[in-house]
């Protein structure tokens, strides 16, 4: 994204674009359930609209007995209590197979490299949590796998030396560059990073591509955890969320992005970019929307350069909507949308205005890296990636807690991990009594991962 | 600071200011050391242009004995080796005595206010380090006390009770608004942070100001540390640093601003107004300048949303001057400024061009709190806080280890914590053998508070 592009695309008063020729209508994106699940019973909805909220049949889905998901992790579901007719989470794993693509090959030699020797092994998990329909989430699921390997390729001869060269081609332009890099602090893992923020914009732009080529709409949250050269890494967009459960220690491997954690990041563009809310918004934070009655009083705010509160005399201008809305689960984007980073949404606009949610969201995920090798897994770590609908109603403690004293219990079940995982949706759907279970029910979609951790950088190969 | 000022003071094509009316040039900030060094010696510079450098002496001054800091503190300080003709580092410290500033008072009253109660005392210290000339500093150590006096002021009244009200005036407009507060967070110490960051920003205006009606330049960091109600809150913009040592824990209080450490915000700026680089700097990083000869090539580079590293094909843009160079001591803002926290330089440019520094700076500090009242301090608990010259030869381990031996030592003398900063400036000098030295030498000024912080508690007044 380019600054130009930026302002052509959301400031009023740009260069005008040419119309477009009209171009034949793509096919809606087709609903789906992740393609591990093949198998494990029905797999299209049975939502029924005319039947009231939580009377449908919501059964917990995982993969058949028998297909072992990559470091054979567990994986369960379950579809919200008649929120929306389909699950808009959707959920990817697999191999991740990284080829040399040869740079500096001169064009008559490119035949060389129609069979790029594959270099390095990884494994992929990725959820995505949809929202305003399940397509974002299904291309998304489709999709981010390619750009990755894609990103990761292009890096890849970097990745195999101890220490990222200069120069991808491997000549020297200047004989100080390894010291150069060196004194950056340049690391393997800098460009395995690299790689997963640039995937996710790529993958946003086609997605961006795809829904306006289809009419469809929507968007998505995604958290992502690779493992490559005997490390785990956890990038993530929006609220979903990892955590590392091992026998002392509960880690938490990503952090949320919502309206209310990038808060100064949203004000700030809305101070530098005051068009962006038309009018309609005010910029400022207050405890509560603002009334009539507030006018010239002297109310608690803040704005993008403050991490404190202050005062303020209420004017007129501070009684609109306010830019960031709400507490928690209720905080609110624009009054449109509760998660700050993602992929889609292109389209997004608030109620019967044309004041765009895009410019103010990022598809850039905040990346943490687990070194595995170093962590030497005992048999019962685990890493827990799941959507924000087992997090409203456990805490981190509390899924810890479940997976010790399940593991526990289940030291040689093959499936355990599997088991665990139904387990834990099922924990969110207030059937238990469990003492960590305080009767809290999830009713949105929920999915989830279990990963073991324990002797998988054996498993791991690189040649 | 509006969106519209920003556009006007810093993008060309902005609106045209009228010409000014010529105004009479205010005299120039006179050069003086810290008012609480008064008696202590010779308090103007010895400097002699004609020597060569680290020939003049380089006496370590501190308060004239029986001259009490706040708390006790020690302070002392030394000047550059004739790197500036000034000491550029500036020293503040004092009472903090907050008054009640009656809000919703009708004006007829405002006889009643004359003789306002004082609420509320505190103490404050505060460092400053000068560049491009002693002004900024001077300024700063005369003017921000007095600009977090007023802040405060203005909130005193939200400050005395445990959860700040929503309107300052104490009427309610809406029954829920305590409930409103209570689901934010915010607490009463939220109000001192954000009278902090407004001060900062206060005295940076007054700085501009006065800096342009004396024809003189220049910019400085501010560290300050202001304690209030059982707490210690530290304020940090710039490289200074200050440190909690305890008998087991060394605790950072404060954090970096260098074009390093703010790289991402100062490259997302750059790439939401390209205009604030005139085509004359690349906004992206790379490990060196590049030279014609990488034009072609595959080379590590990271752009504002980037927090690892990946390649890009070089182009003819990407030669310009990097926006950010360097490493560690050397990385500079567009090639000027080492530091991109801290006030004043509003005429800074770019060395022959008319490119502005200012707009990638910020005022704002961060700020830290210290629960002292918590914290159940033992006699030798302090806090450090000093210019960069002190970090850049010593560790926070370093520092920590010197206070701990030091004050196991001198448990009993009054004057300890003042002798405790002179030998912490001397340790800079190279003029010891301790293993702990290994013989690094600061050719920097170096500014040093030492603030105990054992039964401060009960010196704290409230009334």
């Amino acid at each position: 994204m380019s600054a130009d592009w930026f302002r052509r695309r959301f400031l009023p008063g740009g260069p005008v674009s040419a119309p477009r020729p009209p171009r034949p209508r793509a096919s809606p994106v087709p609903y789906r359930r992740p393609r591990f699940l093949r198998g494990s019973g029905s797999s299209t909805s049975t939502a029924d609209a005319s039947r009231r909220p939580d009377s449908r049949p919501r059964p917990v889905r995982s993969p058949v007995r028998g297909r072992a998901l990559p470091w054979n992790a567990g994986y369960a579901e379950i579809i919200n209590a008649e929120k929306s007719e389909f699950n808009e989470d959707q959920a990817a794993c697999g191999k991740l197979c990284i080829r040399r693509c040869e740079f500096g090959v001169e064009e008559d030699q490119e035949w060389l490299t129609l069979c790029p020797e594959e270099v390095l092994t990884g494994h992929y998990w990725a959820l995505f949590d949809g929202h305003g329909g399940p397509a974002a989430a299904i291309l998304a699921a489709n999709t981010l796998h390619s750009c990755l390997r894609r990103q990761l390729e292009a890096v890849v001869d970097g990745m195999m030396t101890t220490q990222p060269p200069m120069h991808l081609s491997g000549c020297c332009v200047c004989p100080s560059d390894p010291q150069f890099v060196e004194e950056k602090g340049i690391r393997t893992e800098d460009l395995v990073i690299g790689a997963l923020e640039s995937a996710f914009q790529e993958c946003d732009e086609v997605i961006g591509r795809e829904l306006e080529a289809s009419g469809q709409v929507g968007g998505c949250t995604a958290l992502v955890a690779v493992s490559l050269q005997g490390k785990l890494y956890v990038a993530n967009a929006g609220d979903s969320r990892a955590i590392l459960v091992r026998r002392d220690e509960v880690r938490p491997l990503s952090s949320e992005f919502t309206p209310e954690t990038e808060r100064q990041r949203i004000q700030q563009l809305a101070f530098v970019y005051p068009e962006l809310l038309a009018g309609e918004f005010t910029r400022l934070e207050f405890p509560r929307r603002l009334k009539g009655d507030d006018l010239g009083q002297k109310v608690l705010f803040r704005d993008h350069h403050m991490s404190g509160w202050s005062y303020k005399c209420v004017e007129k201008s501070d009684l609109k909507y306010p830019l960031i809305h709400g507490q928690g689960k209720q905080a609110r984007l624009l009054g449109t949308l509760a998660v700050s980073r993602g992929l889609g949404d292109h389209q997004l606009r608030v109620l019967d205005t044309n004041i765009q949610l895009k410019p103010f969201l990022l598809s850039v995920p905040q990346v943490t890296v687990l070194d595995v090798d170093q962590l030497e897994p005992e048999e019962r770590d685990v890493v827990v990636m799941a959507t924000d609908g087992l997090w409203d109603v456990l805490s981190n403690e509390q899924v810890a807690w479940l997976v010790r004293s399940f593991l526990s219990d289940n030291r040689e079940d093959p499936h355990r991990f599997s088991e665990l995982a139904q387990m834990l949706i099922h924990r969110t759907q207030g059937k238990d009594d469990s003492p960590t279970q305080e009767g809290q029910v999830s009713y949105d979609d929920v999915s989830v991962f279990v990963i073991p951790l324990h002797n998988q950088d054996q498993r791991r190969s690189s040649h």
